[in-house]
């Protein structure tokens, strides 16, 4: 039998193709992550419109989930939903290696994950670097770890699509202002000019539903209130004209008018 | 009234999401691009599944269809649609600008394109540098900018993704192995050891489709037939423990078994 991993993508249930849909209803248990994003939706709503039954995967209980659900695709269809895309956000991969070493059959069924959604941003994609990502903060105000990556993207002209800590089963998540203050604070102590307070960036929220899109210097984006999660930065690197025209609609000043 | 810009997919008419079906609904004009990358369907297909007419956007009349769709999309809902992602591939974010200049109301339906993919290989997202592509050579066997990016992301530890020029409305695929021979040729010519016949690399034909991937030296890829287009190339920065044991299961030795 297989095992379906699914992107079911960043919005609600209507953001899923009908490929996942036709494998979904072959299945007799569906998974879902629910440990790396914030659904634009709810359980109740995807186990309503897929009229079946979701067991939520947990953190916490990865491995033993992951047993389990490799266990039922030898009898069974089993599907492994995940926000946005299947092997963007973290090491689902593992999954689908785990699977292929025991000779059962995967299908990967994408869709559309950060990666797409921050697009919208006008920023091209071909020119991002590596991807970093500010954990919350244990007794430091300096992570150094994205200060080097931005640092390194910086030189080289490319973009840093920051990602910001979440822990969604604690409703915990980390705050633009907060991640902001850590890059910041970090500038403060290794004075290297990586990042100043006069930067232009892009501070997002809710991309792919809402899309709270900013662009303006990180003094007055501190200023901005960005509701509700999850956030992401983009420090964006050498822009071509495309690129500025683009942000300029998201410019602070055009989104106070 | 709305324009809205659609993502697609990569593989047939299944690939669409719920929410870009529900869009085309309300569109009186549909408009397909058709110059970035090759569908698994055909464009009759795709008016029988929508049950509309679509006009295929050339890449030699971009500018007069852009024009002629943003007209019509002050009076009626027009959907433009895209092969994969909306703006991943190519410019489409021009369009984008224009309407948000003249004030049309535009939405953005996102699905999975090359980036989405790519990721079927084990190779972090996250650790993707600058993308690159190799056009058409023209009369000239050294290519450097391509060579350059590669040796750039390596020097990071990050990930190359190599597209390969194409031309679908002249059937015309820079192949693999073309691509190959111009990669070693350059580095023949400029030997800054960035790419060697013994280095080991992803060659990957018809992904989101067929998936076709290969992992081997440069040598025995050269040996290999890939079939049908389109075809994009990855050249690996570091590897994680789990990004080389995804690989393996694509390792040429296992495809020849």
């Amino acid at each position: 039998m297989t095992l379906y991993m699914i992107g079911i993508g960043l919005g609600d249930e209507k953001d899923i193709t009908l490929r996942g849909i036709e494998r979904i209803q072959s299945c007799s248990t569906l998974y879902l992550e629910a440990y790396t994003n914030v659904p634009g939706t709810t359980l109740e709503r995807l186990e309503d419109f897929f009229k079946k039954k979701i067991i939520i995967a947990d953190r916490s209980q990865v491995e033993e989930r992951t047993r389990e659900l490799l266990h039922q695709a030898i009898s069974g269809n089993v599907a492994f939903l995940v926000i946005g895309d299947v092997f963007t956000a973290t090491t689902h991969i593992d999954i689908f290696l785990e699977a292929k070493k025991k000779n059962i059959q995967v299908e990967v069924i994408h869709n559309a994950g950060i990666f797409n959604a921050i697009t919208i941003t006008g920023l091209s994609i071909y020119k991002f670097g590596h991807t970093t990502s500010i954990p919350f903060p244990r007794g430091t105000t300096r992570i150094d770890t994205p200060y080097d990556v931005i640092q390194k993207n910086k030189s080289l002209g490319l973009h840093t699509l920051v990602l910001l800590d979440l822990d969604p089963f604690q409703d915990h998540y980390l705050t633009i202002h907060e991640a902001l203050r850590i890059l910041l604070a970090t500038e403060h102590e290794r004075k290297e000019h990586v990042l100043v307070e006069s930067d232009f960036i892009v501070c997002c929220a809710r991309l792919g539903t809402d899309n709270v899109i900013t662009y303006g210097s990180i003094k007055n984006l501190l200023a901005l209130d960005y509701g509700k999660p999850p956030y992401c930065i983009v420090i964006p690197g050498t822009l071509h004209f495309m690129e500025e025209e683009v942000l300029q609609l998201y410019s602070i000043q055009d989104n106070q008018k």
